[in-house]
């Protein structure tokens, strides 16, 4: 059994400690929220303790592995204090907001020699996960055009937009892993596009609420990224890989099977699974399991520190080409 | 060229008629109707003749062929009349209501050695003549268990309903059609269920508008048919055929591609192609071809008049099944 | 919590061990199974214990409900002593193979008022649960007509074949089921056609393969019934209802969203979830659940003792016709 | 009826004089063709009189309309000369490669106020047309996002690419017209990425085989054209619109509905329709059909010059992005 401490009893955090309670190889021990309340409503649901402190977490020797599920900006120090602590450490994306943060945080835990997963649930999707399997084998041979779509079902509260880091970082973050993890080469080149179309207020902030992203790879492989923050019909994730002899094309969810033909439409299946947690339920359980593998083993996880910085180090490429209206290389390293 | 003469100027008549219009090798020559007005209006627009009568029609050189779409009490007569004058002949389904007169039409026409073809387009459709091209393969294997959903979008008028000999004669005999065309062997029984359920009126008529009939051959191979006088989201023509290795599915046609994703639906296609002209536009055209260059080879249509007959046969076998409650021998000539 | 004691450590009886561990609310206590070495493999991945009889099982204080997942011959003497208990219990379809075995079931456990659940846990999948919803709501107006496909994978053992009933009491009565749920009114008559297909043998047990079954309730609305043992393309369950106002259709689950498009096919997905345990993965959580909650609130489930035996009563009726050859009337009672 | 001259006999040359002989109010009337042999097989199928030379052609006084199908550098020759003679011309697309040689036309021809209509077929199909109409009626409010996927079945010799004008000036630039046709207002900015995947010998023409083409309205609403010039799997057509409250989808068209079921894939369609020939059949009918009414009541079509002159502007527009890496305005005249 693998004991964990959970930092974070939102949402996400929720998620995962429901998780580990169904995992037959994990075991939740400690719980640590800011918001203390929140803490100990999940404790009792769960059976965990309520950590005092983070300190007193760590201290646990039970705890062998902590998942860290509180807001961005606590990341890195938990990333810090876990791995001195010499804990496995699952930490949602992102690392940080910015690349520095983020490349400052590897010198403080590398010669630790951490076990670290970022959480790219995405990628243990069971249909990602074929689509990889594939394209990896070159089912209908070499990929030529990889589409990506990732439109979220409606804006988050302006709030959560304020501190989001910008659409780039904070949604289609998502995507550029989910382009690296499909193409067999890094993107060389990025170009973006964004605009305001869904709410006027972004436009204050800066931010946007509609993306394309284009990235190239060096063979001159494209990627195409689509996002929006809203889409009235659901959660609409696809991806689309154009190969030399076909195309393999990954569709949306449903909740239900059942199909409505009338004389007004046929067809008409249900709105799509409405956002992250419904559509990727089962990924986030296999990806806790991958985790847990790779404690057991004392092996590296699927999805490491570097993948989490990558696709940071791509979003800032696309916010250079947005200011600049171009094409801008994505720094190799 | 063929030159043709067709009896009917009513749906069914001008759907011919253009036709022969846009075929290459055939001409509209002279156009019969017992309403002359419905006559004059149609060969306005296709620059067919008018003839003053039958016989008339019959006795132009310069038709070769004829096309009855008139109304089913006229079918035995006209035939007779074409296959004496020496003309090929093209007659809607059915020949006739009963058996008795079909079997006596066949004893005056047969010493003549008639070119025949009757109206089964179903038989033509691209998609149900590729489906019997695949069966006859074996792509899958064996066939094992044919199912064949056929819909109408809406009831007729009752005046039609009372002179059309019953859902079984008037509907069904398609179906019936389509199970020959399909299947390896003849029927050997039937079994049938109907009830009234969208038009109280039709119990009245004795007739039905709700209808399931089950055919079985020598080897066991089942064939359901289900009909509807009514399905509000179009005309629905389905055929599933489950084969020792998988199944081959024929599913409905649109009119256009568009599909709508909202908030309280996905994938919300157009309602099905209305009715028969729409959906089977190609059989008809393909019909005609067929027929046509069985003219021009002089031989024997693809779907003749032992086809019309058989299919007659299953309805009365049918009704047979019905008023006995269980299952009925089809009589095997 | 409900102390669970869980008769049968097949792969059925698996099923409900692993769903009572995943729910919050229930606990696995005793498992008994005339094969000791299963019952110690399950015991060992539950932590229940194994019971040393089925009277030691019964006379834990600490179990308030049973399962039975053991062989069908055994149903009627497990459901009679875990009644007569004082447990809830929870029995896999069907109670027993004939009709008079389950009506002296009935009159031995009336007594005790007892708090009993079918295994019918098709009607807990979201799907024919959403289904049965609208279809009560009648949002698309009356049920005009029902079609239940309904086809397994591949045939089961010959083994399990010559022990199993026939096909209309071991596989059809989950869709003579299915067609009660969904109907508004009982059916009053029953017709049947059955075939041997797929494998010869089966003609000497005097059973059949594939099977379609008409039902008929006294207002006139059709169900009809499409079975078969084998489908190459996995197991598929469909329903389709037919309403004056359009239809709702059911439609297949598959394991992942991945198409594949190339020169030869498009749209090609996967096969279908390959049987029951994977199909049917959340109908038997739910009806896991709605057994807890009915006796957490002391209150009948929504699937009883009389479903169990009208499944079989139409069961048997099918036979009959099948011997006649005709319309066979259902038992009111 | 209107009486057409047609100039070429190639490929879609041939598809416009069976659509004028199936027209009911038009009349094939002069044909010519550099390659008089070409010329005079079409006329053997069409009735039409070979025309010695363009002049004669464009001298039959019952030569009302012209369509000018010829290759791509005659076109310009052909449109001054039609609308001199007083005829109305439609040409297929391109005017011409450069925008330089379309001014020049416009201002020779402009004094004449031509009724002048360009090949923008896909304007014209069913599907197109109603995505358009829905898009006008703001069914789903307002257009946010607009994605226009179009591949090629297969790349075309390398002796037409050599003379293509490269694959932004002969491919996208149907794309283009679309975006236009279903955009609310002009695209203002223009990024494209651009790759050699299929064929290396491209490199050296300085062309590509796969692009990507964002365009960006003055209102920030972006369009995406995903552009192949193969697609093993057909020809791929789809537009997806994504509004204010869901999306619309154009999805591809097959020649049959037969789907296959089988142990390694399920619902297995046939592949697509495979190129604008069938594809866009219905396209071509109506284009004419337009064109046709136009000439009849004296109005201007409903794609004109201006149409054919914006797509290329956007195309030039495209690759000066191309050589730039990087967002480039689009002349707003």
């Amino acid at each position: 059994m693998v004991g964990f401490a959970l930092f974070g009893a939102g949402r996400i955090g929720r998620l995962h400690a429901h998780n580990i309670l169904r995992h037959p190889r994990a075991e939740l021990v400690q719980l640590y929220d800011v918001l203390r309340p929140a803490a100990e409503a999940l404790a009792r649901e769960t059976g965990a303790a309520v950590a005092p402190s983070i300190e007193a977490a760590l201290a646990d020797s039970r705890v062998q592995a902590i998942i860290i599920a509180s807001s961005t900006d606590t990341h890195v120090d938990l990333i810090t204090r876990g791995v001195r602590a010499g804990k496995a450490v699952f930490c949602e994306k992102p690392i940080a907001l910015d690349l520095a943060r983020v490349d400052a945080c590897w010198r403080e835990i590398e010669p630790f020699d951490p076990l670290f997963q970022i959480g790219f649930n995405r990628r243990f999707d069971p249909s990602m996960a074929e689509l990889k399997r594939r394209l990896d084998a070159q089912e209908l041979g070499p990929l030529r055009q990889l589409v990506i779509t990732s439109r979220d079902p409606d804006l988050p509260s302006l709030d959560y937009l304020r501190r989001s880091g910008g659409i780039l970082r904070d949604m289609t973050i998502h995507d550029f892993d989910m382009a690296r993890f499909l193409l067999p080469e890094e993107p060389q080149e990025v170009m973006c596009m964004a605009s305001v179309q869904f709410e006027p207020r972004l436009a204050e902030l800066g931010d946007h609420d509609t993306a394309v992203v284009l990235l190239r790879t060096r063979s001159g492989i494209q990627a195409v990224i689509m996002n929006s923050r809203r889409a009235a019909y659901g959660y609409d994730q696809r991806v689309e890989a154009l190969c030399e002899g076909g195309a393999l094309f990954v569709g949306n969810l449903r909740p239900h099977a059942v199909e409505r033909w009338d004389s007004g439409a046929t067809g008409a299946a249900a709105p799509l699974l409405h956002f992250f947690v419904e559509r990727y339920r089962e990924s986030y359980e296999r990806e806790l399991d991958a985790f847990i593998e790779a404690i057991e083993r004392g092996q590296p996880p699927p999805v490491g520190f570097e993948d989490g910085r990558r696709a940071l180090l791509l979003a800032e490429a696309a916010y250079r080409s947005l200011a600049q209206g171009g094409v801008v290389a994505v720094p190799s390293s």
